[in-house]
């Protein structure tokens, strides 16, 4: 049964009368077409006796075709009221839906009450972010296997960073050479903007790669990764250059504890909370916890922001076939960062990365 | 008067207790620091008689004050309830805030029955919306100058980027090439995928670069922006490669036309409808019209995706200061695609481009 199908029977047994899908990654993973509309429409309907339809700019018609999607696909021009032609689509099949699933993390105010004006007797009765959420949590074999994929090309592309790292050079340049390898390569798409951060500029944990100069005697922190076949690969290391003084050599070694001790201790049957508190405790106790301000990990797949996400508060057990990142970092304004992390997903018995680039401190 | 300012004087005039600011870019637009934070919570809230504030995720606190912000910023971390935290802060300056504004075209279903929640009195009366729209549409000199500095980025690389260009490579090549000279010059961020399609691959007005060959006796379109200081260019030509037949000669020719005669009309005082519809006629008459699937053009500015929308039932009148995109193209399946694209700020009787590459047809 394919996820589409899956998808219409839940509609079917929660007695809806459509399901409206709005997040383009939703609409991705079940059809595979996946484009970021931006301020226009992509909308994907399901109901629960009828073949579902897409709704979609006019300009993106021909490309869902080619991703062999069967079903109807309605098109519109820029100057067209969309929300009209979708309400006509959906009374051609239901002259007045009742029970409506909206994803109430997606959609904006504005179309809520474009539809809440089109169909003034729907109940928006069912929030289907969660079940997005839950069904795109647990990776199918065929799925874990891209992201294998996607995790080699970011081990080689550490490869490529780390050869092109000298005392002299900016941050972008290395990026912009590790960047052209890949490409060279086929590799087209990164994940997102690849971060190369020397020196004190790493205790910027969202900063961005910059004109700063590689100085040399500190440490440097990448984090990368790429796009293969729809599914990202994404990870972080820290690599010096020169000599370290006391203090890097230590807070490599806590975030490099921490790391290990959390990615040894991923499986099935723990929580993601306390996943979280075991490398969350080694840092505490190194003394470095106020400088660890984020949560350890995030789930990841065809996106960087899935679930399930490993932080305090998270009550949620882990099961084989989830996938997040493992990536604890210590931060230290004026002084270093440093962040260590491999995207794993969880199998019968621990948990397996999918990337293999030496954690240990690595002399450039 | 600072953007800020003039935005807390209208909530005041608006008698709006609060104004709730969601939308990343206009967060950008008034306090100078612009990160998205993709499911995390990033919000500005402006109140007529009280210091506005700027809640964020904690990791972006200091990036926020390092841009200068001298009103509070509030940090909460992952494991946090946002909206919690929101209203006790809202709460510590109105204990009843009745009338809201907010960004009905950006706020989730989701966050507004959350805020609904915490003040099930509120009344959610003002759209920001169009208020950001109309305040951002029209640039300042300031604005300006950093657009065309953008904009000689952009002409930049489309040297780089024709000489790169030659049979047997790869359209990724050419980007890789491309990109890699921007970075080496400290261009360090696209302002979307550089695109650079060959021959009937450009046919998909939203494909992307791939590992297309470029074979030579075709037409091959460059799409590319950067983005300078915060502002981007966004430009395309379409080049010939070897020889071309009559069909992509002509398709060049009416494409150009249409491009230049739409450039020449665009001043003051004429309706976004009126410019689109030179360009278009232009290609009807031609007999390509249900090849140009898309409206002329977008405003831009922070973005690709601002006002005026340049496109049919926009009966919005042009003024000095707005800023867009000229960009027909004509997509024909299996054939060739071409597009000619110069953002364009209107003067005080015309329009000036960002981008000065010539459109003349060029054979590589």
């Amino acid at each position: 049964m394919s996820q589409l199908d899956k998808v219409q029977k839940w509609v079917s047994e929660q007695k809806l009368d459509v399901a409206y899908i709005s997040n383009f990654e939703s609409i991705k993973y079940l059809t595979g077409f996946g484009s970021d509309p931006i301020e226009r429409v992509l909308a994907l309907f399901v109901f629960p006796d009828h073949e579902p339809f897409l709704f979609a700019p006019a300009l993106e018609v021909e490309a869902i075709k080619d991703t062999g999607w069967d079903h109807p696909v309605y098109g519109y021009l820029d100057h067209e009221k969309p929300f009209k032609l979708i309400a006509n689509y959906i009374r051609e099949r239901n002259s007045n839906p009742i029970h409506w699933g909206i994803e109430n993390d997606n959609l904006t105010v504005d179309r809520y009450e474009q539809l809440r004006s089109e169909f003034p007797n729907a109940n928006f009765e069912k929030n289907l972010t969660p079940v997005f959420e839950n069904l795109r949590m647990i990776k199918t074999a065929d799925e874990i296997e891209k992201l294998n994929a996607a995790g080699a090309e970011a081990d080689f592309a550490f490869e490529v960073g780390f050869n092109a790292v000298a005392a002299g050079k900016t941050e972008a340049e290395v990026a912009a050479e590790l960047e052209y390898a890949l490409k060279k390569r086929g590799v087209m798409e990164m994940s997102f903007d690849t971060l190369i951060q020397a020196g004190a500029h790493a205790a910027e944990p969202h900063g961005a790669t910059a004109m700063n100069k590689i100085k040399g005697n500190e440490l440097i922190l990448f984090d990368l990764g790429t796009v293969h076949d729809g599914y990202i690969s994404d990870a972080s290391r820290t690599v010096a250059l020169g000599t370290l003084n006391d203090k890097q050599k230590d807070i490599y070694k806590v975030c490099l504890e921490a790391q290990l001790a959390a990615q040894d201790y991923a499986k099935p049957g723990i929580t993601a909370a306390s996943l979280d508190r075991v490398a969350r405790d080694i840092i505490d106790k190194a003394g470095y916890g106020e400088y660890f301000i984020h949560r350890l990990g995030h789930g990841m797949g065809m996106g960087e922001h899935e679930f399930p996400s490993i932080m305090e508060g998270n009550e949620l057990v882990l099961q084989e076939g989830m996938c997040f990142s493992i990536e604890p970092g210590i931060y230290i304004p004026d002084v270093a960062g440093v962040r260590i992390e491999d995207c794993v997903h969880i199998t019968s018995d621990g948990c397996e990365p999918f990337t293999h680039t030496s954690k240990e401190l690595k002399y450039l």
